[in-house]
């Protein structure tokens, strides 16, 4: 690592993904490149539409779910108020691991970091008032996504949506569980089965709804580089569009509806180099790795969410600073729709203060910076267009890698990629100690006493109805009906064809979240993954 | 003014400014440009610095003064040890009307929005245990800038600094306060004979000193466009330029030494287009205009200041954001020192919390973002080169036409520069009535009830505590040797000798701020200005 003396102590002269940089670039470090399109033009390096956000802004997706589903709706109404463009659902822990809030092992954790949703009633209670025709809605949650996205469908349904309009996203990306966040039921192969279902599923039923929003957030968030967080990532993309071929889509079928989710860190240059790269690989990898003719396929559309592990609790209002600039490399790079973390996200759920302020950050960037007004303002910035190349070329040699290794999931049994995420954030937190990686308010710039904010308090009552509501729905729901709904869903588990229909049937059949899970890992088995430490 | 719909309302296709943009630009509207330099070549419009920030970061300097010396200087120290690398002096209204702390027109003013320096025993309070000899100083004044900057001058004497190392920046731009602020006490052009005698003592005697800053900043809070705040700002330059060629100094003599002073507004890319079109102006009218021939004559440094008419009372966090995205304008657009607003800074001194804030917008910037890696990391963008281009062409269009009417004082006297600053107002006004222009939180996203913060109360005892030191001073000092120094005060200003040394002899005998502007007054007169409304 090149160290150079500078103002104040000594400076990286280097990405955080630690790629070297010149002290300035000139017309000599692009003249190599091809010809940059325009934005809307094959690749899309500077972005999927010509006229970008000035034909429409990107989505303001505030990520929120807390307590119970009656508390989180009212969140939502708040913040369709207060002029938010679309919903982003938070699952508390023990949904995101499959569990009922009744279970046992959910104790202490009912609706802490997200809302409870242990079957279709909660799911109606979260919806209440929301025309979900209307209102697109992302759902972050994998393993047990196809059961929470059939309690989704059937609450459209009863809404009377029409199902061949409903516009969202479910995150459904289980790849980055086993690399990253590690929230799996089921080993890999049975887990990608089910995505694979819930894509077919839409294909045919559900056409304009995202079945997959492959993720590089949490990738980035464990700690890896901003480099590994685009190649792990759209190698993942490969690997879901080789299961979908493999069980007999055709690639236009389902490639448009693709959708990414990555982070906004805060090396400012290197994140949007990230996006414009991003969309240049895509975009070959369909077009001549798969022979996509739609160029719908070809196109790149993602979320991104600001940096969460950037945050800190000291000093708690650094955090919208940092949000800020985070969330213009967003707008810089490309996005489709973005959460701006709220001040005490590195420590709590958001309060209503906090949430309001992530998304004033998000209304001031769009109405008062004047930067909407023109599509890929950087494009042509000889830095910015060395860096995307830059990036591309490190990104690439990691997926030729993982090709070389028989694709992402031998690649994830060697615990290839968790490796190679450790050692980049020893990397770093080494940085960090040694004072070369700054962290403003943590170690430079320290107060003797940090401010105090408000924070949102979850108490234990939001448990306790969760219980009393799944006691009364298990008392009053058609037992032998669920019960033959889940024996239903065992077959089809163990047999070839798709489970979705069937968890559909048993969502509207009160079967719960727990029921449904368990039911799967009658079938499936459950992982543990090897230690890479 | 081209409108064009947008997914959240109307949205206009044109800069702050009234620019008219392009949905994207490419390759082809850059084409006939010359080929842009290296950052740190003629004519710097990528930087003054080949290795900019990497070399050393720009100067953290907040502008800060309220109530007494004392009370300021222990706010000095506090932003020192939070690692503010510079001072920046606000005086209150009466000093910077000339008026003392004792005067009936100072009555309920004093200590209010500013430090109150009355004599040069407010300032020996004011640096006590700050070494000006090792800190840099600016001073935010203009009509008794000679005065404050005599007072400045003793002080370090005190000190034992030596005065030809001395570094720091004298405000003392007097043509804008006729443009825009309107703090002037005599007729333009005696003013403009006391800036030169500044200007022409400080190259003879404090020659690390800036004797000028030429402010733009003031020209936009009054409601110009970038366009005018460029244009203006440097005609101004150009006008001290000829007065003091005119005294008979030689321009490298001076040259190198008059430092700038711009506004960062809420258009992102139209502020950074403004920073690199005023260094490339300027770069061509000190070596073509004038024939310098040291290359830090051509070069411009300037200040930077995020923009106060921006910040907004309601949602007073919402600043926060607006002052993190101005902040990074400033940067990328190359400054050489920042000031960055706190959230308060609308309607209020700022408080400590406000303020630390302010300063830790710099540091996450500096530290956090990896911008300071690369000089000038736009360079190139294709947008950004057009637009600075336009801008510059604009600029010059009014630098001509000024030129055409004799110069700035004439323009003044015509009231042309306040008539067009009146009409860009006026046209952005209407823009917020009629909602094309969006404020959030203002006429747009409002809350039902706004956010209470803790402010900074300045009570009346800084203004007692004042007028009983004044009292004491007057007593205590030798009354024949003030009056002697009024007496030759006047004379030299009737005169055409400088008036610095006399000033400064003045100041040493504790002769006060409002006497020393009184003798001015009783020899040039005061000034009254036209309406342009």
């Amino acid at each position: 690592m090149k160290l150079r003396a500078a103002g104040t102590g000594e400076r990286r002269c280097e990405s955080l993904s630690g790629i070297p940089l010149e002290p300035y670039y000139t017309a000599g470090d692009v003249a190599g490149l091809p010809v940059l399109p325009a934005p809307g033009e094959f690749p899309y390096t500077r972005g999927i539409h010509e006229t970008m956000y000035r034909g429409r802004l990107w989505t303001m997706r505030q990520f929120s779910g807390f307590a119970t589903p009656e508390e989180t709706n009212e969140r939502y109404r708040y913040l369709l108020a207060q002029g938010q463009t679309g919903l982003s659902v938070a699952f508390d822990l023990p949904t995101l691991m499959g569990v009922d809030g009744d279970h046992p092992n959910a104790a202490g954790e009912v609706g802490k970091c997200g809302v409870a949703i242990s079957s279709l009633a909660d799911m109606e209670t979260l919806f209440r008032g929301i025309p979900l025709g209307d209102v697109t809605v992302s759902m972050t949650i994998n393993s047990p996504a196809p059961v929470l996205f059939a309690m989704y469908l059937a609450v459209a349904e009863q809404q009377g949506a029409d199902r061949a309009k409903l516009s969202g996203t479910l995150q459904n990306d289980i790849l980055k569980e086993y690399i990253a966040q590690k929230e799996f039921l089921y080993p890999p192969r049975p887990s990608m089965r089910l995505v694979t279902d819930v894509i077919e599923f839409c294909a045919r039923e559900v056409p304009k709804f995202n079945p997959i929003s492959i993720s590089g957030y949490h990738i980035r968030e464990a700690g890896s580089t901003a480099v590994q967080e685009l190649a792990f990532t759209l190698r993942d993309g490969i690997e879901y569009v080789d299961w979908a071929l493999e069980r007999g889509l055709k690639v236009d079928e389902f490639a448009p509806r693709l959708s990414f989710f990555f982070n906004a860190h805060n090396d400012f240059f290197e994140e949007i180099a990230k996006y414009r790269a991003a969309r240049r690989m895509w975009a070959y990898i369909m077009r001549d790795r798969y022979g996509a003719r739609d160029e719908r396929s070809w196109k790149m559309r993602f979320h991104t969410q600001t940096a969460g592990c950037s945050l800190t609790w000291q000093q708690p209002y650094n955090n919208v600073i940092r949000t800020t600039i985070q969330a213009l490399a967003g707008v810089l790079g490309g996005t489709q729709s973005l959460h701006t973390n709220s001040l005490d996200e590195a420590y709590a759920l958001p309060s209503e203060h906090a949430v309001t302020l992530a998304l004033r950050t998000q209304q001031v960037i769009a109405h008062e910076s004047g930067i909407p007004e023109v599509a890929d303002p950087l494009g042509g910035s000889y830095y910015l267009e060395w860096l995307t190349n830059e990036v591309e070329r490190q990104a690439n040699d990691y997926i030729r890698r993982i090709d070389g290794m028989g694709g992402m999931i031998p690649a994830i049994e060697q615990s290839f990629p968790q490796k190679e995420i450790a050692d980049a954030s020893f990397r770093y937190q080494r940085q960090v100690e040694k004072g070369e990686a700054v962290i403003v308010g943590v170690n430079r710039f320290q107060s003797e006493e940090d401010e105090q904010i408000e924070l949102l308090q979850i108490d234990d009552s939001a448990a306790r109805r969760q219980e009393e509501k799944l006691a009364a729905l298990r008392r009053k729901r058609d037992s032998a009906k669920a019960n033959a709904c889940l024996d239903r869903l065992r077959k089809a588990a163990a047999g070839e064809e798709n489970t979705m229909p069937h968890i559909l049937e048993a969502v509207k059949a009160y079967v719960t979240v727990g029921e449904i899970c368990q039911a799967f890992r009658d079938v499936f088995g459950s992982w543990t993954e090897t230690s890479v430490l």
